[in-house]
């Protein structure tokens, strides 16, 4: 009879095979969307179709249920925070969570996502929504599938946010969510009414896109993005894929007339980078080798995006150089201005553009929008009017195309049904981990030498970064979120720190009382 | 009982399954080659391991022997040219081979092979045969195991060259290759005793890498590869590589002081291209749409780069444009001079850059070496001194280091043993095919204003590439090769059209008797 150790190697070095074919999986995706021809696409559905129907077949295997439930009540198993205990923690979840998903639907999801993903990189810039619906009905239908096959504890939503949010419920993110919103909506009031505002017209005179991609590489590479074990590559849609223990693949986009959009679309995808390239390497493929959750993962993007990138230390730093990189842009803007300028709040149509401030607003959009989608009491048809109310009512603006409205994102193409709502997560994160790092690094009531923003003026991110890979990189999958955010911060989440930051930042560039 | 009918559709949609996996694992090695960040090697080489054993289970599953003794001697086997005969001729011919090889073998053959290339790419520029000998000696071994399993008619080296041009013997290719040296031996010695030579400087004066990225992609496309079914990308050792019926992918290299390095090479690959993007795409994965052989294949890429590329007609039609991309290495070089320049003969240490005339003994030499070498005759250890000897003996020169000598090319490094003897055969098959092509198209003996020439000069190449889809290209592998060139030319394989047309060409160019 095996021993509960041999049992347990078993389990992993099936799960770290499985992960073999999902990192084939993500590069496929990830040359998908960054390289290649168009025509391919319908073969290349196939081909992630085949894959994934193979992950699923592994994923399901009855072996694996034996082995876990040999495991179960053991020695390994006892304490689910240990390496053993998380490791066989997630497993279980996982495989519990696979065999209620017949392969047929798998597979079906899958191709659907890849062609979904296909027919709307054509929609979008052709404004065709009605294009695109068809696509879009079969995967919300496939989606309520998927959700009620998986069953849930309060709606059919909870099925969906459980796979990027393990473990939360929708309600629970409406409270947190809610929160917010009701501090945020007469904050952004506040700074639209005040009389201040950025010439954000530097940011659109002309940045030759070999000098940004220059510019963006090195100031991923300083803050701790290794090019060494990873690339950064065009696409339409931003983002960051890793394809093993050491290919971390972060792209971007670039826009001659918009500097922050390769700029801080570059850090942010760095610092989901940073993220992936600080996870235990060893691990690769096993939960302690990977995220906690899209929300976490969201946090790290946004830290060093907004919380790093959008800061005055860190221009006092990059500044200069800034100006070398795109003198004709900006050799005579005194960095204040360009510093407020980056800071610009503004009701906008676009959510990767949006400031600080308004970008809950438009993911509280989405999240309302996909509960009705997948609660069947929204139709496809019915979406861009409701998509269109919806940006009148909070944001007090109207999408003058679909393209600029309910188009704009990837992510419903995707099958990406409950992501939305991790972005805001990430931000909540972002906010309080920060807090805590700026406490613990000496930050704001620390000497003027040592504190993070003193660090940041410098050029030194590696203390945050080393902060960040202790606290939460190298920890993988070991603590649940919400664990994780206790142990970091003492505190649950909370939406007060994000608050804090926004007024903090805010208050004096707008004149706020 | 299943019908005929339905035994055969079972096993073609097992092949095609099969080549969706091979298509994947066709990106996973383009991708290493092209773009994997290098510390990613390892992890890499476990995938495509997985992969080739994923593909290797699926070639040797029993029902595959089951279904195919059911075929046999039926109706649908019995044209072996007719479609349904061509294919189980060949799915028998691979499953009979496929299940003569431990699954053992085939994944370490694939994980050397990937570490074999990570380390040769590595020993190249270091010029370190030492640090690469270790992987080679396991390659070769490897190599005779495979022999050994796929068991030969006459020496092992057979086993392997069967691989690549299937059917063929090594004493056929040594009879045939060793007609064409008697020729060629002295043709080279007559072209480098004479007093002219052309001035070789005009191509190595600055060619600035995006001009000459521009001007090989607009001739890429004008002589056929579809860039909308592929992509043209940069790599240390330049190869094609198709993922997909709509997906075949080429790859160059620039130097900005060589023009022939990334133009010939692009024109070499894009003829390798255009034989890919040819097979017909619903036969994708299947005998049908695969390409008859690699002597097949490089007849391709040779006909493009030298018998169309190298030509004085071709140059008639593109040369004002690349005087137009290169003004000022060009601008004052009269045609003539270039088109010397392009078609120099001189003895040559790298054989990628060699000349249409002394290529074939570059062959040669590693054709006898790989021989040596598999049939346990030559150590490894004595491979770089052997090397050094050929080139003295077939060319005249010494190579000053292995990194220009015995480490040039990544062939062995793979594990392609039986490979280069394919590019010979190339060759000759070009010029036979090319030499039909002329006849039938009203070349030599067509009016002026119809023939081959007259038509390059025009910048048409569409009727060539008709003539080619029509004859070659579209037929799969529903010919073997030998039978191809028999209808295709109504002669068997011979080097006397290789003779005449280097003849033709370097008559004149240096003024031979």
């Amino acid at each position: 009879m095996p021993t509960e150790q041999t049992v347990y190697d078993q389990l992993c070095d099936h799960a770290r095979r499985t992960a073999l074919l999902g990192s084939i999986e993500s590069l496929l995706g990830w040359d998908e969307r960054c390289l290649m021809p168009d025509a391919a696409g319908p073969y290349r559905a196939e081909q992630m179709t085949l894959l994934a129907g193979m992950i699923h077949d592994r994923q399901t295997e009855p072996r694996l249920g034996e082995w876990l439930a040999e495991l179960a009540g053991g020695a390994l198993a006892r304490d689910p925070s240990s390496e053993t205990g998380a490791t066989i923690r997630h497993l279980r979840r996982q495989y519990e969570k696979k065999i209620k998903l017949p392969k047929s639907l798998v597979e079906e999801l899958t191709r659907t996502s890849v062609l979904g993903q296909q027919a709307w990189q054509h929609a979008r810039p052709n404004d065709d929504f009605k294009g695109f619906a068809p696509l879009l009905e079969k995967t919300i239908r496939l989606k309520r599938e998927q959700a009620e096959a998986l069953g849930y504890a309060e709606t059919r939503y909870d099925a969906l946010l459980d796979d990027f949010e393990p473990g939360e419920l929708t309600s629970n993110v409406a409270r947190v969510l809610g929160g917010l919103r009701d501090e945020l909506v007469p904050l952004v009031a506040e700074i639209l009414a005040g009389g201040r505002k950025p010439d954000v017209a530097v940011l659109g005179r002309g940045y030759p896109v070999a000098a940004q991609e220059a510019f963006g590489r090195a100031v991923a590479s300083q803050i701790g993005f290794d090019f060494g074990r990873g690339r950064l590559d065009v696409t339409a849609h931003p983002f960051c894929s890793a394809m093993g223990p050491h290919d971390c693949r972060i792209t971007t986009r670039y826009d001659e007339r918009f500097f922050n959009s390769a700029f801080f679309g570059t850090l942010h995808e760095a610092g989901h980078g940073i993220y992936e390239q600080g996870l235990p390497a060893d691990w690769f493929g096993l939960p302690l080798g990977e995220a906690v959750s899209m929300g976490i993962h969201e946090s790290q993007s946004r830290l060093w995006e907004n919380f790093v990138g959008r800061s005055l230390p860190f221009w006092r730093h990059f500044y200069p150089a800034a100006q070398r990189a795109f003198p004709l842009a900006l050799g005579n803007v005194p960095l204040d201005d360009f510093y407020f300028a980056v800071n610009d709040v503004r009701a906008s149509l676009i959510r990767v553009e949006a400031d600080e401030a308004t970008y809950n607003l438009h993911i509280l959009i989405r999240f309302e929008l996909e509960q009705e989608l997948i609660a069947d009491r929204l139709q496809v048809a019915d979406l861009p009017a409701a998509w269109n109310e919806k940006y009148q009512s909070y944001l007090g603006i109207k999408p003058p195309s679909d393209a600029d409205g309910v188009l704009q994102d990837i992510h419903w193409s995707a099958g990406l049904f409950g992501y939305f709502a991790t972005y805001s997560l990430g931000n909540l994160y972002a906010a309080q981990f920060f807090a805590q790092a700026g406490s613990d690094l000496g930050g704001a009531a620390g000497s003027l030498e040592s504190g993070l923003p003193q660090q940041f003026a410098r050029g030194e991110f590696a203390p945050l970064r080393a902060w960040l890979l202790d606290k939460i990189h190298r920890q993988g999958q070991r603590y649940t979120a919400a664990k994780l955010v206790r142990n970091v911060t003492g505190r649950p989440l909370e939406h007060a720190p994000l608050i804090a930051h926004l007024r903090g930042k805010f208050g004096p560039l707008y004149g706020l009382a």
